[in-house]
């Protein structure tokens, strides 16, 4: 398993907002999140910078810093990359996994399965918009957990590891885009469509508290919550239950999978359609 | 194997000077000259892009035409990467390739090896120099070979890949930042020292035509010739006379290596030691 991101200063990432150790952490991570989401096992990263000429070497090792200890807690060897001068900070992050026995597709979905998300949905997202000041609240205790979530996320890889070797998920994706966006993949990798129940969308403490008018907003269409979104057939839903409670991580049933003609849709308390509004994270959208 | 390099448009290239064709293959080309310099085979890249919000379609592909030309002709398979916006141009390129059976390193020179290089040196510092116009002759017929050279370099994979299979080299190198530095590199790894002949400087024809004043010197510290550079023992000239010839790849004995407290000198035809300025290609450095 192969896979890479290039984070770059000004477009991924702003400097003001996020600690050089946590951006050695994200950048690690966000790369594991795609290992997770197929069920493999992280092995080896190729970090290469590029690194304004104003960085002092203190900057430099607080980055790697929050790289090492994340690669170090995942069992990841750091083997080479490539440093250079650059504008603005750019880090390309090429990690290499081992798969499971089986790997878990996007495009193993079928009519009839269940939807699943780990975790909470829109926290990372919900901290973006503190930090923007589209909301209120970035000072108070109840931002800790979002503003965490945005610039420390972790990884699903047991989960992800645990789905695969148990052959519990037909197709699975991790959230990097937001949950409509990345169901859109699964769906088009599958040639399903898909019903989401709004009112069982997992949703943190922060979130109710903070989230105010964006309602399910976020949680429907917040990036880089890096959660893994998956598949199941409805006869697993006992053993998947049982993986929640012995992982102590939340695994929340949010919908179920239809024939592609129906397409997504968003359904309310009363399983009435609500508009939606697919947005998600497309960097080469206006 | 594992290489990886990123190249900033500004800092590694002027989009002035080079086609987005030959920046794709030369961005591949770089990869694969640290592949060819252990002897391996490359098998798979990955390719992550920061792109101008002004490029079109047609420039993205034109890059791609020139990345995955010579990727065809030297058997890699490009496995995934990411796309991003930037405000420059940004290539990062993370190659994984097979190593022989002994890998060669830069560690196994000793004292009384011969030193080879493959091809000619400079051609590719002459290029720049002509583009930056510090000689003249850029327009002139002389100047296509140098400017080829920069702009689409052949990394040395047969012969990397020949020197390894037949145990004939004790330490190899590609030559990215200059003869001297990459000299050095090997010396340091192999606790050597290393005397250059002068004259024995392998130089094209257009090096003679138009270098001038320059003298020997891009030929000793220019970069990015991506040549091999590689030590072996004395007893295997014949076998590399006849890989040379077999292959039709020049290949110069250039020097020796001597104890390493004799350092690095480099020998006029009377033997007497010229200065040397090993200034090499160091982004760090100003």
């Amino acid at each position: 398993l192969i896979t890479a991101d290039l984070l770059i200063e000004g477009i991924h990432f702003n400097l003001k907002w996020t600690s050089l150790d946590s951006l050695g952490h994200k950048s690690l991570a966000v790369n594991l999140s795609d290992i997770a989401a197929m069920g493999g096992q992280p092995a080896y990263a190729i970090l290469s910078l590029g690194i304004p000429a104003k960085f002092d070497g203190d900057k430099i090792a607080e980055f790697y810093r929050g790289f090492n200890r994340l690669a170090k807690r995942c069992g990841v060897a750091l083997v080479g990359g490539d440093t250079n001068v650059a504008e603005s900070l750019i880090i390309s992050v090429c990690l290499i996994g081992n798969p499971p026995a089986q790997p878990v597709r996007r495009s193993g979905a079928r009519v009839g399965d269940d939807i699943y998300v780990t975790g909470t949905l829109g926290d990372a997202a919900l901290g973006l918009a503190l930090l923007r000041k589209q909301l209120v609240g970035a000072k108070s205790a109840a931002a800790v957990r979002p503003l965490a979530r945005l610039h420390r996320p972790m990884p699903r890889l047991a989960i992800g590891a645990a789905l695969a070797r148990w052959k519990l998920s037909t197709a699975m994706i991790d959230i990097s885009d937001g949950l409509l966006q990345d169901l859109g993949h699964i769906c088009r990798a599958s040639d399903t469509g898909a019903i989401i129940w709004q009112q069982r969308l997992p949703l943190s403490r922060a979130y109710h508290a903070l989230a105010g008018e964006m309602a399910t907003s976020l949680a429907l269409n917040g990036g880089e919550d890096y959660e893994l979104l998956f598949c199941a057939r409805p006869h697993q839903r006992a053993r998947i239950e049982t993986l929640s409670a012995s992982r102590r991580v939340g695994i929340r049933r949010i919908g179920r999978c239809v024939m592609a003609a129906q397409g997504i849709t968003v359904r309310d308390a009363h399983d009435a359609p609500i508009a939606i509004d697919v947005r998600g994270h497309d960097h080469f959208k206006k």
